[in-house]
Parts: structure tokens; sequence; C-alpha cells
């Protein structure tokens, strides 16, 4: 196959999302754009139909993590999520992963440059969501999305002050003389599927553990846990 | 209790969703709307969150289940999934349910009407969701959800000659003397879980099984499946 006409090799893509396809039609369609298809008119699917249930399953992914993870109000969490699910992050997203490299679209599509396209990409990435979910069910999916998602949280400074870990130390540090301490306790499970179990220590007592699938989301986790126990 | 003033008992909205909750408090919070909240004032949490967060979750059981039942393109399935998830729907789904005589409401908001107003009662059945799923995960959410969309699905003129078992049956009748029968050959589970199989037969041969909440989705999962062997 030559790139940049049938798209490099799957097999290549599934390294890079850390995913191994049972089924690899549904990788398959994730990368076809209509484009392609209507050309081959071999009765080929499209992506578009997984690109509408890739968005839903973006949005429950996105959602759940804004939920249990930001302490905001109900329009902020909304704005969020808005923001990371556009078409521009997902854009972005799409390119953090070399999507583009392995479309399969039509002749006229990559004249036109369709393989740069941001609506091109995006879609494809929803697709891609979808086909994860069809072929494995909601938590590699979830784990596919959070790869992107986290990364992209951690770069607003919009965020400070939001979450559970900054929440839980701002109560603290009333009393100067109490010591705050995040310990990693376990670390377990294959690369692309690591759990992080966290301790939050004050002083020596544990007042709260916490699980997730990096050590910040653990942390985050051991201090919701903590806020809890103080009755916040 | 008072009914119009702390809403309905828990209990009872708890027998007509056919779930039992857990932990109450994500029930609780689903039924409490802002306004009282606000009126209270002992930092309680209203429903605005987890209104947030069931959004999500009703746009993946319904983006899943029209995927899977309905040869629809991407964008009739879009217009569909919109209209299913409309304030309108929602409202409807409340006033079946009944979700009015729960709410708890702020006086002020209690005596403008609020307890029918369409926004309220449409914002407090996404919180309901959010609540199942918080409480039980995505399954008992999918079960209430789909209670709602699969009636108005039948409803709905717009969607014949798009299901499956209708595809199936087009392309039988093409053989006049091809007969294609639908059997129950299994129904189990509790009255609010049930599960149904179905298999489909041409003459009697069976060509495909299906399995679902409901006979109906059973008979479309064993179409789709027939249409697959088929090739389609």
């Amino acid at each position: 196959m030559r790139p940049g006409q049938e798209g490099a090799s799957a097999s290549a893509l599934e390294g890079r999302i850390g995913y191994t396809f049972q089924n690899g039609r549904y990788l398959d369609i994730a990368l076809t754009h209509s484009s392609y298809a209507n050309e081959v008119k071999k009765n080929i699917s499209s992506n578009e139909r997984q690109e509408f249930l890739g968005d839903a399953v973006l949005s429950i992914v996105v959602s759940d993590y804004l939920f249990h993870t930001y302490h905001l109000a109900e329009g902020d969490l909304t704005k969020l999520r808005a923001a990371l699910v556009c078409e521009k992050s997902l854009w972005e997203f799409s390119q953090a992963l070399g999507l583009g490299d392995f479309l399969k679209l039509g002749r006229g599509e990559e004249m036109m440059g369709g393989r740069t396209r941001p609506s091109i990409l995006a879609d494809a990435f929803e697709a891609l969501i979808a086909a994860i979910y069809l072929d494995g069910g909601i938590e590699p999916a979830r784990r596919f999305v959070l790869g992107y998602i986290v990364d992209a949280l951690e770069n607003r400074d919009d965020l400070a002050f939001s979450d559970y870990k900054t929440m839980l130390q701002e109560i603290i540090q009333k009393n100067p003389e109490e010591r705050l301490s995040y310990v990693l306790v376990n670390e377990s499970g294959p690369d692309h599927n690591k759990k992080f179990l966290v301790e939050v220590r004050l002083n020596s007592n544990v007042i709260g553990v916490g699980c997730g699938g990096s050590k910040k989301s653990a942390e985050q986790a051991a201090a919701r846990e903590a806020l809890k126990l103080m009755g916040r």
C-alpha cells in the first residue's frame, strides 16, 4: 500500500493508539472518508455513521471525567466540555496522533488537501473513538480519549483553583503546622493501561486513598475522598 | 412530608422507575431544583451538575441504540437523536413519569408554576438519568432511558422502512415462496430487566438470533444478524 493513497498500515496505527482490534473492520471504516467510499462504489462504508456514535462516546467520557475531577458549577463544566470536544481540539488530537497519514481519501479530496483539513481529521478522530468502543466497549475508548483530554486540561490556566487537590490544600494551610503529602503506594498493569494508587496524608495519617489511570487523577481522587471525609 | 413542598416520597419514585438506589443522595440531588437549594442555603447541592452529566449519558444511550437499530445515514441519525433528546421530548417523558410531584422547589418558583415548567422538568429528567448512572453504572441508566426512547420511536411514522426487520422483509419478499418468521425462544430476568431471545427463520432455517431488552429490539437484532449473513 502506498502512503497517501490507501493510507499507512492499520497495525502501525494500532501501535500508536495502544489498542489492538479484534475486528479490524471498525478501524477500517473509521479511516474511510466518504470521498473514498463514493469513488470506489463497492458498497463500502464511510466513517460518517461511526462519527455520529463517536461524538456521543467522547461526550460521556469527557463529561464523566470533568464531573468527578473538577468542583465547578454546571455552566463552567458545560463551557469546558464544549472547548474540549470542539473541532479545533479534535483536530489537534488528530495531528498529535498523525491520523491524517492513515486516512483513505478520494482522489479529488486528496488533491484539494483533504488529508490536513481540520473537519476531516476531527470527524475521523470521532469515528476512531467509536471504532474502539464498538470493538472493545467503553473502557478502552475511555483510556484512548483521556490520554488526550487529561493533557489538554493540564495546559489550561483557567482551571487552577478548581480542582480537589487545590481545595484540600487551601483548607489545610489555614493551620501552618499541618503538612499534606501525596504518596504513590502502588502502580500496576501494562503500559497502556496502568493503574495508580495514591494516599493523601495529613502529617502521618492517611486521610484519603485514590485510584486512577494517571498519578494526577489518582491524587485528585484521593483529595476528593479526604474532602468528603471532612464533610465538604 | 407534604407533597408540593418537599415532594412526594423518594421510594414511590424508585417504584415508578424500577430502580432502587444504593446511595439515595444521588436521587435526592436529582430532585432538588436550584431555587430550593438557594432558599435553604444549608450548602445543599442542586441538580445542575447532575443535569450536565445526565445529558451525556442520555446521548450515548440514545446514540448507541439508534446506531445499532436503524440503517440510517449519519444526517438522519443526528436529526433523530436531536428530536429524542430535546427539551420537549424530555418534558413529555417527565410528565409520563409524574416527575413534577417529586421535585423540591423554592417557594417563589412553586408559586410561579415551576412544577409544570418544561425546562425544569426536562432538566430534572436528565439529572435523574445521572443519578441512576452514578449509583448503578451505565446499564441501569440505559434500561431507564430506553423505556421511554423505544416507545417514542414506535410512534414515529418517518421511521418506517429504515429498520432492519423491514430491510430483511424487502429482500425476502422478492421470492414469494420464501417465508420469514420471528420466534421468541426465551424470556428471562425480573420484570424491570427482562431479556428476550428471538430467532428469525427463513422457512424452517434459523438465519439469525437476537437478544434485547424488548421483543422488538431482539427481533431487530436478529434481523440485523441475518442481513450481515447475507453480506448486507
